[in-house]
């Protein structure tokens, strides 16, 4: 690993690992009989893209238009965009559906109103459902709007209801792996109740779910149709310190250079902030943290002996409170790698990646 | 303003505002009869840079050597980099200082022994000095190592000693306007102290100091020489609710489309998110909120006479809780604006703005 090139705050990605982590996820779902379709929000990469293609991958998820745009272009044929529809993007709408098998997501009835008389060509829709984070969706059990949606979307000639998605995005908030489970298996028994009630009429209908956690721990995805995830291409300090991965799965880390260091705190200043982290953050022992420290070594990093965290950033400076030993071996102009807690949000701020193998790794807001 | 052509989220600019908040502190800094060295990482853009031509700023503060490239490549000649040192930059150094005047800031002797031997042209540096914010500095009182680093550079040919450099980066914590007066007042006290002891043998010596709170409300500057406030060219509402600017000097407004409503709980769905707004956060009765909510006019924007806030975001949803009546008014489709918590860290992230009178203006992180 040519250390020496770095100069400036650098997010590193081990491709062993990162493709490592997309093998088991498709292999999970082969043998789960669900079909995978990947949210690419968390690289936004062609060239990782091009790891899952692989893999046998043809069918995935994005966040935005704008998202969908960038893998339509690099030859990505079958797009979910998960999120609530935009409508002011119908130009965009109706320019992806002419060159993709497009899917959006609807939860409301003005929405379908708008589209009817604005769509140019085929898409596809799921129902947005809420079964239990509460964050948007049609809560699972309210037919009276879902029925509204149907009926509303049967009297377009573009609009082909694909299923019912969900993002059980509370997993992110629980506190320990059977907590996860009970989440997983709430959410399931609840989209199970709408599959029954929908099924007759609509004998394809999908279910899709999509939170990395479940995706990673649990084993029973009975009715799902398709899965979703997308943090798990790299993982982070928040995926780990939940269970959804083991240390060494974690495929990415943040390396950033020394330039300041107060022995009477064991503090060491790092350039890499708020631009670089995102201010995301966990509490450990009832403390913020926005990374762990790990020990860089020939071919990557491994986990440190000692638990030193960032514990404040603001928008370029980080400080790391650590360990004495850390703080006596590390000297200004050294470099610090850190893994963050958030890898999505990280990934957007560094706008690329360079490998363990030194390449460099696009990323769609690439700097 | 041509609201119907932004379909994505936006950050608006009034550019009116903005110029009035560059006078006013031009102004004052010229009435006090100090010098002006605004801090650029706030807006990063070049035609905000000519506003502070206009008013006739010639020297700027920036926060990484590839901010100076950006801005000696659009003329600027006189530049200090406002943070420690990053001793991997040196090949940047060089390249910049043979084009403009550069200022670096340092804080130790390891920096300096390292740049003795790799400098190639004449750099000027600052002290850089804990007043007591606790970031990063050498602690105002110890002399030592003031003494050390001195000394270390005496045997460069090439640094040049400017003066001491602070941020009352603590005025950000501050409760009130009261508290950011002592911080301030603290600070001066010390940097008073600090300027006593050096200044029979470096007579042309300068205090320079930052923060927006204490540059925008404080009238006693004595002993400073120059000021380099960065965030009073947008204000934001961290700054309107430290009591640092009125509500109409905020001069950026988030704009987002509304994809989601729900009755059941009074919560407006934004596509707006992580990646646009930042994380930061303020607390307001004990929420934690992202961004207050305005009322978008002809020309731009104006207080809403209700409280409805921002008061979650994931990477691309906000959740605005509403007042029932901004609930009912608002259709799926609209756009609302929203003034931000951190405009330095959501202007980063936008990578660019639109003016009311519906100009781009550039931004560095430009997408």
């Amino acid at each position: 690993m040519i250390l020496n090139k770095i100069i400036t705050p650098t997010l590193l990605i081990d491709k062993n690992k990162c493709e490592a982590n997309i093998k088991l996820m498709a292999d999970k779902a082969n043998s789960l009989g669900v079909e995978f379709r990947p949210h690419f929000k968390t690289h936004q990469s062609r060239i990782i893209g091009s790891w899952f293609r692989k893999q046998g991958v043809n069918k995935i998820t994005v966040s935005s238009f704008k998202m969908a745009e960038y893998f339509v272009s690099d030859g990505w044929k079958d797009i979910t965009v998960a999120f609530p529809v935009n409508i002011r993007e119908i130009g965009r709408i109706n320019e992806l559906s002419a060159k993709a098998n497009l899917n959006i997501v609807l939860e409301n009835v003005e929405s379908i109103k708008f589209l009817n008389s604005h769509l140019r060509n085929n898409v596809g829709f799921f129902i947005k459902i809420d079964t239990g984070y509460g964050r948007t969706g049609v809560s699972f059990d309210i037919f009276l709007i879902i029925d509204k949606i149907l009926k509303q979307a049967e009297s377009s000639e573009m609009l082909d209801f694909k299923g019912f998605l969900s993002h059980s995005g509370n997993t992110y908030y629980a506190k320990n792996m059977e907590e996860i489970r009970q989440i997983h298996l709430d959410s399931l028994k609840k989209l199970a109740l709408l599959k029954k009630q929908y099924i007759d009429k609509y004998p394809k209908l999908i279910i899709s779910v999509g939170d990395t956690p479940s995706c990673s721990t649990a084993d029973n995805f009975e009715g799902v149709g398709e899965i979703r995830p997308g943090n798990f291409v790299f993982y982070d300090l928040m995926q780990y310190k939940l269970g959804s991965c083991s240390f060494n799965q974690i495929a990415v880390a943040m390396v950033c250079p020394v330039v300041a260091k107060h022995a009477d705190r064991d503090e060491i200043i790092i350039y890499g902030g708020a631009v670089h982290f995102s201010k995301e953050y966990i509490e450990v022992d009832g403390v913020k943290v926005y990374g762990l420290i790990v020990e860089l070594t020939e071919d990557g990093w491994k986990q440190s002996g000692e638990n030193s965290y960032l514990v404040k950033i603001s928008q370029e400076h980080g400080t790391i409170k650590t360990s004495q030993a850390l703080f006596e071996k590390t000297n200004i102009g050294d470099l610090i790698a850190i893994v963050p807690v958030h890898s999505c949000l990280t990934a957007d701020l560094m706008g690329g990646f360079l490998t363990t193998e030194d390449e460099l790794i696009d990323h769609m807001s690439g700097k």
